[in-house]
């Protein structure tokens, strides 16, 4: 029920087949995220019409609502959402540690408030595993300790070792559920060299694993930071583990991020960019609501396959958003993810053919890429 | 590129075959509303999935947003909302007397503040032709002087002797442009048999028509005044064509109305009921946030074949409400309006039938149906 095969290589970019219980997945993979159950918008028809082959799912908003008995009693997660393709789920970990409110932190777990009902709840690192098991996604991510984006290094040496003593708790607990779920470790260490490879060899002694996660990146870091830190990890990750960038989803970062040796990668800036009218193009990010649009015949993006970019104009779509129709959000959020579901196509598709191919593929893609910092 | 063929009759209720240049409906049978060239939440896509037949857009609302000049220089109407099917607009004489606002009415037309942008415009009987014809709608409906609900005789009459003025206008103005779509007059007169027999027959001596239609009813007024009044028209309108029900669309209303004789309606109730989370099943209206509904794993309406029933539980549904998710409004929408056009479907099979056929047949659906006033 796990297996994964690199089918394809070109320089430190890889291209592999990820066999998981709902079905096989093609990397490199864009996973959309489908925080409450939904990915915002967007039907499971709609996902699988933009080639969607994973949805991400998120521990701590279904625990507070609907609360994952629920979703148990409705046949799990895979039969409550509609989606019978894989499906991966967060810790909860990065959502205790960055959402407003009341937070608890002592060794056992994170106490907290639920922003729905305002109630304390307690995660702890068999708690997640609890209640993913629970949701019976195909892959569960272990519970750690997050911290801010600029904390100094005692703060990260302590979460840290915290990160790492849970997840020594996290893959006991898995261990004992013995489902066909699959358990991740993540990566911490921000964006500290010494920190994030000491990171990784622990992880790694703790295992074996089927997959590793990369976490605490794009959370305000410049971006050379952010790429360097992968760069470190690069030569130490065990090239034959799938590798999981969390939260990175812009073009130019999934571009980067696939040159320096990842597999997978989710995040919600194409939706929520969406909902806001920012779509992206192979010129670089547009808003629709923009004025120049308004008799615009032309389609989002003359090279897209999607419903919104064969169906209606640039004009149609700055109607909806000044009208504030629904179906706008939701034409412009299809597009974005589709966008990046082609693109981590394409890049497969560079790296099959070997040798420089990704390097120069990714040198030509970025010459019509102006990111306009928008979405 | 116009024909009404009745192919089928039950006491009064008909089915019928109305051909338009953008294709043939088949009566009875529901319009959608797309007020801003949208039907709120759905797709062209989901509406042909559906069945729907033919779309309403609101002329109003399009003039004052984008404008029609931005609409034609879009490809009209039908391409700009990629609905190939057909057509009718309303003439904005409803949306002008009825919002809030600033308003004028003299003999010319009437001077009203666009909700948008605030700015004063004026709509007249030649106008609105003008406006419709460059949408390019298949139907134009005539524009009238609409008085409240509960208006006495003397604006009544006021009202109807403008509305017939005002209609020899549209005429006049909508031959001279010579275009395939057809205009329909509006028959007004509130709730008082006199004055509706009145306006039917001065309308009449104006034609001929392709279609009529009966205004100012389902404004507030109990339901047995809505039905005398249409009982009192049902009489005397002429047979061979189309009759249109504006703006009523309660599962009973059509029911009743068919049996009336009428063939053609158009509502916002499946659409806006289905975003506040109010579904119409076989059993009356349900209100999906019911907590009764958490762990439901049954389908909305076990007897209705649209993607919400087919693929979601009550359950789900009333999560995506709790959780504000878009998805929930647009999965109900769908599922209301998809409701709304087989009840006229199974209308139709029933009057196709022939003799006491639909009598019996609305007698058992209403039998069925508890209407809990909750849409």
């Amino acid at each position: 029920m796990f297996d994964f095969w690199i089918d394809g290589q070109s320089g430190a970019a890889r291209s592999g087949s990820l066999t998981l219980p709902h079905g096989t997945v093609e990397t490199p993979v864009f996973m959309p995220v489908g925080t409450q159950a939904t990915v915002r918008t967007l039907s499971p028809h709609d996902l699988k019409s933009i080639g969607a082959q994973i949805v991400l799912a998120n521990t701590y908003h279904l625990h507070v609502r609907p609360g994952e008995d629920v979703i148990a009693q409705l046949g799990g997660l895979h039969k409550f959402m509609a989606w019978e393709r894989p499906l991966l789920t967060d810790s909860g970990g990065f959502q205790v540690f960055s959402l407003e409110g009341f937070r608890k932190v002592d060794e056992d777990g994170v106490e907290f408030q639920s922003h729905v009902d305002g109630g304390r709840r307690k995660l702890t690192p068999e708690k997640a595993i609890e209640i993913q098991a629970t949701l019976g996604s195909d892959i569960a991510m272990a519970f750690d300790h997050v911290i801010p984006g600029g904390a100094d290094e005692a703060t990260a040496r302590d979460a840290l070792e915290r990160t790492l003593r849970w997840l020594a708790r996290c893959k006991k607990r898995h261990a004992s559920l013995m489902g066909t779920q699959t358990l991740w470790p993540i990566i911490q260490g921000g964006t500290l060299p010494a920190l994030r490879t000491e990171c990784l060899d622990r992880v790694m002694e703790l295992g074996p694993w089927t997959g590793i996660a990369i976490g605490g990146l794009s959370v305000g870091e410049p971006k050379d930071k952010m790429y360097a830190t992968i760069d470190v990890l690069e030569s130490r990750l065990p090239p034959t583990l799938p590798r999981y960038l969390m939260g990175v989803g812009f073009p130019q970062d999934l571009v980067a991020a696939v040159e320096r040796g990842i597999d997978l990668f989710d995040c919600v800036a194409p939706t929520r960019g969406g909902r806001n009218g920012s779509a992206y193009t192979p010129e670089g990010t547009v808003n629709i609501r923009n004025a120049a649009y308004r008799t615009d015949d032309r389609p989002l993006d003359e090279s897209c396959d999607c419903e919104t970019c064969t169906t209606y104009s640039r004009g149609y779509l700055r109607h909806l958003f000044a009208a504030g129709e629904l179906l706008g959000l939701r034409l412009l959020s299809l597009h974005n993810v589709r966008y990046l579901i082609r693109l981590a196509a394409e890049m497969r598709g560079a790296i099959q053919r070997g040798g420089d191919a990704f390097g120069n593929w990714a040198e030509d893609w970025r010459r019509r890429y102006q990111h306009t910092g928008v979405a």
